[in-house]
């Protein structure tokens, strides 16, 4: 069983497994905001992931950005790994908007004055994610 | 022929012409900052990307990401598409270091307060960059 960083327990809910990732929703009430997890042991970087991760882990960004590009406040989808703060490799997918707090800037280190609704949970839970 | 956002021209330099993306270096004396432009039309998200390209294109980030890791004062790689400002579908690749002028936060928005150097532009055109 892979263990997953308890910062990301803290920062984000558990929204499903997918068939590399595990696919968690950050805890803002401004923005759709998912992060990818592989569950796959010591990987930091992006080449580290194997050949047949790779294409999973595109598919499943595919995924999560054409959900949120159907989203009409959605002006640019963001996928991004970066990894300064926890190295566990976790790829961002962000629905940004015209005007949201960071705007046209990046969206990191900065927090959303709203709390993750339990409506917007549930919106999630039943959108139409493939595993 | 693709045609590359003016921006891109005034910030970076060109490096190289991949199967996919024309490879540029950013304009920053602190940090090796590649980016990934694919020479495709009309691609702004990740998603708009075939699946043979973003083979390709996992293969030209695999490739960078490698040539930052070998660097040893580079302590994370950073890959992302944002878009926020330039549409045209592009891939940061950068090598951060601990301690530079944005860590651990995101670096976009931040402004090098040193040229790219002459010498480290010789430097990545005689890497050995995978075509």
């Amino acid at each position: 069983m892979m263990i997953i960083d308890s910062r990301f327990e803290n920062d984000s809910i558990f929204l499903a497994d997918l068939s590399l990732s595990q696919l968690r929703l950050m805890n803002d009430g401004e923005l759709d905001w998912f992060i990818l997890i592989p569950k796959r042991e010591d990987i930091i970087e992006w080449s580290d992931l194997g050949q047949e991760d790779q294409l999973l882990l595109n598919q499943e960004i595919n995924m999560l950005v054409n959900l949120l590009k159907e989203l009409p406040e959605v002006k640019k989808v963001n996928v991004a790994n970066l990894g300064n703060i926890v190295s566990q490799f976790h790829v961002h997918i962000i629905g940004r908007k015209f005007g949201d707090r960071a705007w046209p800037g990046p969206i990191w280190g900065t927090k959303s004055s709203l709390p993750l609704s339990q409506e917007r949970i549930q919106f999630w839970k039943n959108a139409k994610i493939s595993k």
